[in-house]
């Protein structure tokens, strides 16, 4: 966990001033939204936090709306050569807009250009968790879509940029955590005994190993993993030892077998959450969902 | 694919004492095998030869099989320091026996005496595709099957075994291929237009990309893959690019996704066979299952 | 099936009067449409005749397709006392606006005044395949969609109520059939000897069974079942003996069992296409979906 | 509930020689059994108190175990006609046994007799839920199997008719329940405000509806259905108001819905026991598995 963090119970006891210049720059061009928000402390949790600034503008009348949404920056090389915030300089830099070739960058623009032509105002997307190949297959869809469809879709890219910011400032609540499940369907009854791995994808792309354990006689893990604060947004995988368990159980023998190991990716958006995957497991067979 | 291999009709083609001579180490210190075989040809496949060979085990009565049995080698260190045919060697170090610790060692050995005392014959098992861990797992299981059950269990090893072997020599026929089919469960209709790549594991553990395509209207590619001889036993993997789809289709924001990109890992024991792999898509589940 | 239907080559010989005669009543109050779509013949599916249709519809200038959303009647027991079209009056009744009990005629009517004011035209459902709760459900919801979003769900319910006047009207092409296969996912490979049964809700809501099979090797029945025009408009039901399969291979005991007898239902909405409804099987879980 | 059903704490509180005659007949002619399992009480479940019978057959060397293997009645016809115990007349015959036309009885014939040349005492199978069909698929298996694989399998058969008759005597302890749990796949989140019912299969084969609810913001029941005692071992089933639930959120028109309303079977084998049912939603697919 980053140790320069901002606690919540920090920013519910300073100064309104301080709380506003401290998360101000959460929405673009917006500063007014953290001011407004700091009447509604205290918070118990980030995403309480964001839910009040949230509000905010989601009561916002039609022309100080389209003003809002019109204080984004345009995603685009151009912007990045002229100058942003340096908030959304950073977000499209990471995404490669500043080395865009000629052809990528030509038709970003004419979508840009068609975008702002139809809705009035610019195309808004929380590109950090996006790649070129999402940023052009939304971009596509949402030109496509109706005003009032579109409004409430840029709505929830601008909650998605702020939530990506405010995780940025602010040490989230220790609720969140990851578990496992495991239901072996030839039995129909728990997987016990079967390895599991989580990993975490690094920024680097590269995947580092968390923790390893043997599930229970339940199929899980004796408690809730990454607990206490120590989940973070990001992507992780499950990686289950689903051969050995096979092996063991004698379903199939390691040369005939058929599946691989069985590794689930799925990504963390809010650390104050708890994330459950279970696993349904037969040799022929698997099925995986975000459980509750 | 190694172009030394033989070549099926080379193989029917060639004297008896040719073929006896070039599938005798098959199995393991039975030569007869191979010889007994050689009447039955010519065989178009691979499988059919492989069966032809199986089929003369099959027939032993009761004092020959268990002497047919007895002629594998313990799994063993042991083994290996007093040697044994060069395909177990090659098998046995590939697994890591030459190597073990001496606490792993004397687990082993306990196993294999009890083993023999039980079943009045070594433990055989394929140990090319298995891991010490799924070794052990079999290992006890099989020590507490009763003795027809185990009886079954061994000639299924020695089955793979000499699959393995078979494999090494002889070109499989070019009967074999890969495919997958992508299911949209949200809109009950194929998911065509999603990316997808199949990765080959190497012999060093590292993923080699084989080819990439975009689904068909269809939700499968245009033609099946790995055709022609191209497939070779080994280790797959599907990765579907799910974020991208979903956000083409709006079904789930890139910021806010569940699922990471799908990867389904499979085996390919028989390259002579084919191998479909559906995925059942949704954004908060997936199903994967061995198609026909 | 009905003898009394006309057939797609009668329709397609007639003169364009007697074919707009035949079909006018398909769109309500717009015996234009059926005018119009005359000249595109001859059709060879229903489908494509169907498709022919809507495309009158779909290019509609904005007026002139307000008008034509106007033509439809609202859904409420007054209509059916005034009077009204005799297809409208019979799908109403059908699904009991006839004899409402007065608090649920007053909610209709609420509904009906709040979306006639907010949308201009009056709430279109296909009302013969909902029940009074799809008939809320669906209400409330599109209720508050935006203009544009419930333009296109009030489309897709014109082209639902006429699909369906034209299958009371005309026999559709002999291309649709109905198919099952059945996965067994503890042995990873097809579920063979799996008695399977077909059975169709009659109009009085009681089943009748239609055919009986085992099925093949490949897990599947030898041939496509309602085929050659037997395949009629309305709901199905898999029933498949899994404790027999159950018992026959040993997975549970008969008195262990978890599950019973398996039962999917499914809807044929267009006759012409082919339904295929797969099934992944273990002791312990099921899985089933819209293949194709 | 049957109110003439012993309970645990009486049984637990008479004296030896009662409790012997109160549970003789539930083990096959050895009402030894009953006998010896006084000394272990009390018990605070079914569960506990059957336990304690197995254990006493489990501890039988071979010549005992043989004995009492032969101690049941061959399943046929001819057992009837000449007389057996009440509590197996009343099996047989509920399965039918007493009815069989003359070619399903000779072959019922000579798969006992081929049963007993086999293996050395009757074939035993708890018929109350059983089918002529399960019978037939059972037996045939059981045929091919190891003589060690088949004594393991016909004392589990003995367990499952030793645990019908303590279920027909004594009231099980009010620990058991079931409950359901639905996932909405495509907003991955759980599935509120869907309707459910739940049925149970009554003895003449008809369906009684048990009760009804809509599952609340977690996609559950407020509590858990049928607990304090008034689960009762049989047939149950879930029914899903899918095509509501998929009306009021968009997912599917009615007219157009694949899937009808979905119907999960399932079996109570020990009414102690919590019985969970989870389903995975969405308009193209369900999952469902037995939980924990």
């Amino acid at each position: 966990m980053q140790n320069d963090l901002l606690r919540l119970d920090a920013l519910n006891a300073m100064t309104a001033a301080d709380f506003a210049a401290a998360l101000g720059p959460v929405f673009e061009n917006a500063p007014w939204v953290a001011r407004n928000a700091a009447a509604a402390r205290p918070f118990a949790t980030l995403t309480a936090l964001h839910k009040a600034m949230l509000t905010g503008i989601e009561a916002l009348a039609a022309p100080a709306l389209a003003e809002f949404l019109n204080g984004h920056p345009r995603l685009s090389p151009e912007t990045l050569r002229r100058g942003t915030t340096a908030e959304s300089t950073a977000e499209q830099t990471a995404l490669g807009l500043d080395a865009l070739d000629a052809e990528i960058s030509a038709r970003l623009d004419r979508l840009n250009a068609a975008y702002e032509a139809r809705f009035g105002y610019p195309f808004i997307l929380a590109v950090r968790k996006a790649s070129l190949e999402t940023l052009f297959a939304t971009f596509e869809r949402r030109l496509a879509a109706s005003p009032e469809a579109e409004r409430a879709e840029a709505l929830a890219e601008v909650a998605a940029i702020s939530w990506m910011r405010l995780l940025d400032r602010v040490r989230a609540a220790p609720t969140g955590s990851v578990s496992t499940h495991v239901l072996d369907t030839v039995r129909a009854a728990p997987a016990g005994g079967l390895g599991v791995e989580l990993w975490r994808r690094e920024s680097d792309g590269g995947m580092t190993r968390i923790t390893s354990f043997v599930t229970n006689a339940d199929g899980a893990c004796d408690h809730h993993l990454l607990g206490g604060g120590d989940l973070a947004a990001g992507t992780y995988e499950w990686r289950y030892d689903t051969p050995t368990y096979f092996a063991r159980h004698g379903y199939s023998t390691t040369a005939r077998a058929y599946l691989g190991k069985v590794r689930v990716a799925f990504t963390v958006w809010n650390p104050e959450e708890h994330f459950h995957v279970p696993l349904l497991l037969s040799p022929g067979a698997y099925t995986t969902y975000r459980g509750s």
